[in-house]
């Protein structure tokens, strides 16, 4: 007989956006009139930038015509948009990245998770907790852990603590790990990281021969002038750590699709006998064979991201979501709640009042304000009496439910 | 150190179509002035139908209005679409399929690889030779098989002569095996499989508790009433098969990206300790955790393919190819050579003349005509004698080639 792929088995049945869906279905249907605003998932509601409308409609237009028509493109996408990236996004600040090292995709999501195709199975692996679930996820799904804990903490992989008590920024671990994700600004706790702090991963894993993923999804949203945008502004990374990179969170792609990761030509990693075998060849080995280019129609929306209509309209939505951000953190601090993150982020990590569990004051929120989030034990242990609200809605949506907060808080 | 997956050192260097571009090149240089003709890879040529871009560009303008703005679609694919290809593509025919058993993707090479995740590591595995080459790279990534050998096989899969001592169809193998890929219509060699013959695949299937994988990619192109599109148009299919289908070949979407696979709520496989697991449920969660959809307006584009418009412009469109299909097969064997497939697919497979080996009649239908075609050989040992012909392109470009080939083949 066939068999599968048992290590799916060990996947928790109960992910966490089913659940809140089945506890704010459960919830509407006993109360048919209350209106539900959701601050759940990170996803964009705003419209999508102009200038990438009206580059996407022209190669709509190309495609109609013989002479401008695209078939298969190259699996690592067109080399206008790479050219463009590696100059905006890396060289422009101080990040020596060349176009060829970006390879274009349809989302950080499946590139985070594919990665791991190139990698062996007998890597040590650390994320912090909490964590973006997919990481783990996808790590138990390619049989690098054991069997989960009532924790919720698989076997086989290294938990880093991200609190208040350490600032939200993971201690260095004392033994060696051989892959460490890392995110900033971080999803869930709007966490950003210094150069200092980034500094320092980048020593111990070029130290330990460790490779650093370093997720940047939301590096759009950083304002201070301090902080890097890209991995590669430290020293040293393009030694140890692969990049990835959205369309998603800065210009409103989540519905359209496109990001992209950095492999660096001068990364390396062993082969079990002991060579070295650059990465990038194997990603491109990847990604030529499993996957066809991203949409012809689609990269030249995102390419219009680096227009100077572009730059102006993404900046403008980034804008509009810290100003939710803002807007969230200062009624929650003024009803007395405890916040992190949202500065540089579109996430704000509310402490839960008076030792809630996490569940506990998604109840609450959803039976008293009607307003949903995310509980913070949904991303790790760690997350647990911590509480994710999202700044990606409408400025109405957002200023309802902070009213509702500020109104009811007291009953919670 | 971290490592590498190990797996990919396996993969044969001389990869087909780099080894191609690269004859190709050399020529090229020292022949500046020869106007090559490429009829080797399977690209269309001819412009995206007018009701898809009409829809897409409806899209476009729909992402630029907040309340008709879209996020994060399901993972799955929108239900308008799959509704539509359940009801179209396998209903109409009397394949038994739901709108929930399909699966929209952004490619079939994606999906025929990324299948492999969610299967055991001790299957067997047959494939035919010769054969798509992404579905032998693929299993060879995942660390399905062993080394290769001097003929280019990798130890561990069982591989399948198609031939024309056997009309192209592969004998049903006397051992069990696991996981079976079939491609009809077939690439490379155009061959197609009647009903009878994939009722035997079934059956063998079912007995065996086998998956077949079954690539459908090139349906459209089958003109003969008789054949079958699907396997799902056989009994039994939902109990042993996958089905893997796109929009790149009928619609012309290989710059523009969607496809589909069909996973049957009634397809099982085993736990390593032996209960049954509806594969369904493991594509699902693979494709929950590691995509993100395709695309809002490239599904608005797909969805246009099966509206009354979308259905006449697709048919011109395969109508077009298989003109230049036939063209192909009546002009080669007007030059005494022997043609098989370009009937019900768009490739044409014809037999090398005087024993020449694929690599030679490469060289010399290049040198000769400055024509570019595939090895055969560059498919699988068996394809060796063998050349593929592809009738996507220009009907220009087809005469022309045709033409020279015609004048010179005494040359040949």
């Amino acid at each position: 007989m066939t068999t599968i792929n048992d290590n799916y088995l060990k996947l928790k049945a109960g992910y966490l956006f089913p659940e809140i869906a089945r506890r704010v279905n459960t919830f509407a249907e006993a109360n048919p009139d209350a209106q539900i605003i959701k601050l759940g998932i990170g996803d964009v509601t705003e419209p999508l930038p102009e200038a990438c409308r009206t580059a996407m409609i022209k190669a709509v237009e190309e495609m109609g015509d013989r002479s401008t028509f695209k078939g298969y493109g190259p699996e690592q996408g067109y080399s206008w948009l790479r050219e463009k990236i590696a100059q905006h996004d890396f060289q422009a600040r101080g990040g020596d990245i060349d176009a060829e090292e970006i390879f274009i995709s349809d989302g950080s999501k499946c590139d985070t998770g594919n990665i791991l195709d190139i990698f062996g199975k007998d890597n040590t692996i650390a994320v912090t907790d909490p964590v973006y679930p997919v990481y783990v996820d996808t790590n138990v799904m390619a049989g690098n852990t054991g069997p989960v804990n009532e924790r919720g903490e698989y076997e086989g992989l290294l938990y880093l603590p991200i609190t208040a008590e350490n600032n939200f920024t993971a201690e260095i671990p004392s033994d060696r790990v051989d892959l460490i994700y890392l995110c900033f600004p971080n999803n869930p706790t709007g966490a950003t990281a210094t150069k200092e702090h980034l500094k320092k991963w980048v020593d111990y894993a070029r130290a330990n021969g460790s490779i650093i993923l370093f997720d940047a999804a939301y590096e759009a949203f950083i304002t201070d002038p301090s902080l890097p945008h890209s991995i590669y502004e430290i020293e040293g990374a393009r030694e140890c750590a692969i990049e990835f990179r959205s369309f998603s969170k800065n210009a409103g792609f989540t519905g359209t699709r496109c990001a992209f990761t950095v492999v660096p030509k001068t990364l390396m990693a062993k082969t079990s006998s002991g060579s070295d075998v650059e990465l990038w060849k194997l990603w491109n080995r990847r990604q030529s064979t499993k996957f066809n280019g991203v949409s012809y129609i689609i990269q030249r929306g995102a390419e219009a991201v680096y227009s100077p209509a572009g730059q102006s309209q993404i900046q403008q939505l980034v804008d509009f979501y810290l100003e939710n951000a803002q807007i969230i953190r200062e009624k929650l601090t003024a009803a007395g709640l405890t916040v992190y993150g949202g500065v540089n982020a579109p996430y704000v990590w509310v402490k839960t009042p008076s030792g809630l569990s996490s569940w506990d004051f998604f109840d609450k929120l959803l039976q008293t304000c009607n307003v949903v989030g995310t509980p913070g034990s949904g991303f790790g242990a760690a997350g647990e009496g911590y509480f994710r609200i999202s700044a990606f809605n409408s400025r109405q949506n957002v200023e309802a439910a902070m009213e509702r907060i500020t109104d009811k808080f007291k009953a919670l």
